[in-house]
């Protein structure tokens, strides 16, 4: 990795294409000062988005393209249209030509995952891909992948996901060895689905070393942060994170009205202002914003569609830390099993040898 | 069903014992006064509560055994040891036997299931049991099912589902045909799973006159209330259901360091302290507890273990609701088929006249 941060930005994705992509990208570059940027779109709108910003324009190029993948084009469609000359996957073919180290797109989901497998290609050993998403925890943060690249998911799998996801804990939470625990349902005996439970047989019997096994979570483990990673199929990860979600914004709303009911109510909200405050901060989720696209021979963040410029900041900050620290590298390491021989010292070593080089 | 509503109590069940159970009792007593009780369990133990609840005593009889389910009994140990003879087998007995309207349980989810398959026995055309969940919505409650009966379930048991859970929404919330959903996720074209695609089809094309269908719905359309009755198989049902839990006590443990924080916010929630409490009472789960098994030849209704009297009030009040509104005979009538023939006019005045003869 250079000195430099560079990353390529989808102009035109997400619900307020270039203001809010160039608003963002102008705050990470305040806390990151060693990034630069790629911004791929139809330079007309783009232009002077970047002369409301001096020191973004400074470390910032502009590639043209006057097509854009709508937020509500099918993945096909996505393909078929906007293939080799979509700001989406022109942002995406700079990581590919190396002019970037990392793409970061508002634009739609399945969309930006089709094109990052057909342009970036998927790592040698991992056969489907993950998204994985920041989760805020009582303790934290925790990362809990799938949740939503594909459905469904074998025993093996699911390892390749728990190897993927302990890789990106080791960069954005800085430990050696992330616990990693499989999502499941409390039943007894009828405990999980096959493949969840062979992939608990397979972590604990051919242990990898970069992966601390915890056994099973469950749906109320996500909010305590039991453990750093939580491995599940696209299905039921999806599900779980739209329910926290929803269950976040009616919890806002009760106590929005709660709070608004009486005078004296009111007043008391005037005067825990501040706590209150906080707890919008605890409860935002741009704080958390920007999912990472696994499996990938490339950096590809998804930041929400519906993201502002502070929301957008963070995802580009995640493409920062996943290019900086290397994330590629990291899944590949990763991989290597305990029954592989002597990987601790080995990979620590020059693990710590390349972060005291790299750590800006 | 008669004047009265017997309710067969498992008084050795959940993580309190007797002393909820009639406490719980004796509350929804004086809500429904038609309401009267078998208690089964150690007699030594269930007398003295009744003793401390004369109206109680007055409209219950104890049942003796000195078996009892634990609460990590696994179901295959619980059906050994306490078959025939454990407080949670006999309260199910005396729904079969025609002693209860409904059997109440705060014992062990799946030695509960297990021994209510095998005491009162599927109904003909059912596959699978289900256990449906009643959950807080911003436009007051819907009823989720599968929570975890089982994991997995084709096309046509979501459908079963389907039936059962409208057939208990037309008791509870009192409407003649419930809006229902699949729960799905939201990437396109790899949309769901097949078995949820084949039973949308299955939903739209033969549909069935006592519901009415909306499709697909999302996580975050829980806690939204989009549709009254949400259909999933046991694992996502489980883990949307215990994210929610989860998200819900971590924004309560932040609410709480939040308002405590300084002697400002901590004065704010003095004053605002009615407001607090209506948020609290909102986001009680014992407000709604009370699982319902769906699928059996007879109402059984699972408590929370950790419930409190108030909690296990819910649960009993439940019970009263499903036996006195008869849920197996609607969800036999919900079997129907619009193509079965004129089905709407003839159930819905029969139901009618029911209901007037039967309401308290």
């Amino acid at each position: 990795m250079t000195d430099n941060v560079r990353i390529a930005l989808d102009a035109m994705g997400g619900d307020h294409g270039p203001a809010v992509v160039a608003a963002g990208a102008a705050i990470a570059l305040k806390r990151r000062p060693d990034l630069s940027f790629v911004f791929v779109g139809d330079e007309s709108l783009v232009a002077p988005q970047l002369d409301a910003h001096p020191a973004l324009k400074a470390v910032s190029e502009i590639r043209h393209t006057d097509v854009a993948v709508r937020m509500d084009d099918k993945p096909s469609v996505a393909l078929r249209k906007g293939r080799y000359k979509s700001s989406m996957w022109l942002a995406l073919e700079a990581v590919k030509d190396g002019s970037a180290h990392a793409a970061v797109s508002a634009g739609n989901t399945g969309a930006l995952m089709a094109m990052s497998r057909f342009c970036l290609r998927m790592m040698a050993d991992v056969e489907r891909p993950a998204i994985a998403a920041m989760w805020p925890t009582l303790r934290g943060e925790s990362i809990v992948l799938d949740v939503g690249a594909t459905i469904g998911a074998d025993a093996r799998q699911l390892v390749d996901f728990a190897v993927m996801g302990s890789a990106m804990a080791r960069i954005l939470f800085d430990i050696e060895r992330p616990t990693v625990g499989l999502l499941n349902v409390g039943v007894e005996e009828i405990k999980g689905v096959e493949q969840v439970k062979e992939a608990a047989r397979l972590l604990r019997e051919d242990p990898f070393p970069s992966i601390d096994f915890r056994g099973f979570v469950e749906g109320d483990d996500l909010g305590k942060g039991t453990v750093d990673v939580v491995v599940t199929e696209g299905f039921a990860g999806n599900i779980a994170l739209k329910t926290a979600e929803g269950t976040a914004r009616q919890l806002a709303s009760y106590l929005r009205s709660a709070m608004g009911r009486t005078w004296l109510s009111k007043l008391g909200y005037l005067l825990a202002r501040s706590a209150f405050d906080t707890l919008k901060e605890k409860m935002d989720p741009s704080k958390v914003n920007g999912g990472v696209f696994l499996g990938l021979e490339g950096v590809v963040i998804k930041s929400h569609g519906g993201a502002d410029a502070e929301g957008f900041a963070s995802a580009v900050e995640v493409g920062y830390e996943m290019a900086r620290y290397d994330l590629i590298s990291k899944i590949r390491q990763g991989m290597a099993h305990e029954s592989d021989g002597p990987y601790v010292a080995d990979a620590a070593g020059a693990e710590m040898q390349r972060l005291a080089g790299a750590t800006p």
